[in-house]
């Protein structure tokens, strides 16, 4: 199809189709004269992904890029898949401290934080440099500015639904790594808004039951 | 205090402090002078709370406007609260059907869609023209294209999670309104971040349990 097709297919207007080709969001069309090229059904579902990864993901181009970079990254190991998919999501914001000797001794070099030490005491298994552990902790704070009462207990019980969380996305990871990467990523970011929607619905409905 | 001084409390720039001020975001400082004006610790509260909104919870300066105003807001009815905070936070996004006859008859009148047929489903009793069930139209469509495979049942699991993690935020709620509607509404938005922060974690973790 021509990419005026494109965008009726898509409803995504010619000019943002073309700032995504020259952005490198989307792959050109197959050229076949001098004023045209011809797109065909991996241009309709890269275009979707676009958008749903923007406007419901809330991802910036430049995010938008790297995720979609590292989905279609062939051949990856797969103790590389995690590393990938966070570094497409998070850049290169690992703490940076000398790798060597066990895990403890790479935490000793860390500057410590609430975040991880909590993180340390519920005995989760993570990298302690993960740009994830400075999330939580600026989140956590925020929520000490506001004064809601976020303390460990409460903190453990929003642990333990994170796990059940993360126990169906793991769940739901293919084994074949390039469609792990895809997987892990895109399900990060587009699984969040659903989380969201559920759990203002969820809190609407626990309000309710109480109140009766 | 000056309002160079209450910069210098809260790391935020004089000028910014002034653009809060135009914008409704901070009151105004007790005028004690032609040129010059009081700030108390009632203002370095609110700077935190403005960057906390803002920078972790990600809210646009409309958005936080209307939550300030909401928290601010004395003499709520108890029923109120719930609907003060989700406007606040969502606007008036909700469906326009009248409001006539029960639950059912009122449910007969919304298009029907995927995320509203679930949640019936579900036996969830929230106001079905929440703008939340609209939302998780939007996201559950953004996975399809995405091609996540986030079926009925992966849902349903979510749900359950999320009604942990309502039943911690109900939980949390004082009974007095004005302090019910300012948890409600900052608790949304600002333990949003500790929850991402948590499930990107706990996937890690379950993931290196898994493979051991």
């Amino acid at each position: 199809m021509k990419i005026s097709e494109l965008a009726r297919e898509t409803g995504v207007p010619v000019a943002t189709l073309k700032y995504y080709i020259r952005e490198e969001l989307m792959p050109a069309g197959e050229v076949r004269s001098r004023t045209s090229a011809v797109y065909g059904p991996e241009h309709v579902e890269r275009v979707r992904l676009v958008r749903a990864l923007t406007e419901v993901g809330g991802l910036t181009l430049v995010t938008t890029r790297r995720v979609l970079a590292a989905i279609s990254q062939p051949g990856l190991d797969p103790t590389e898949v995690m590393g990938t998919a966070a570094r497409s999501l998070y850049g290169e914001g690992y703490v940076e401290v000398p790798d060597e000797g066990d895990a403890a001794a790479v935490a000793e070099r860390l500057p410590s934080s609430r975040a991880r030490d909590w993180v340390v005491a519920r005995g989760w298994q993570v990298d302690l440099r993960d740009p994830a552990i400075d999330a939580l902790d600026r989140a956590w704070a925020a929520c000490e500015v506001a004064d809601l009462g976020l303390d460990e207990t409460r903190m453990a019980r929003y642990a333990d639904a994170a796990e059940l969380v993360a126990a169906v996305d793991v769940g739901s990871v293919p084994p074949e790594p390039t469609a792990a990467v895809r997987q892990v990523v895109l399900g990060t970011v587009l699984v969040e808004p659903v989380l969201e929607a559920l759990r203002r619905l969820a809190q609407q409905h626990t309000a309710v039951s109480r109140a009766h």
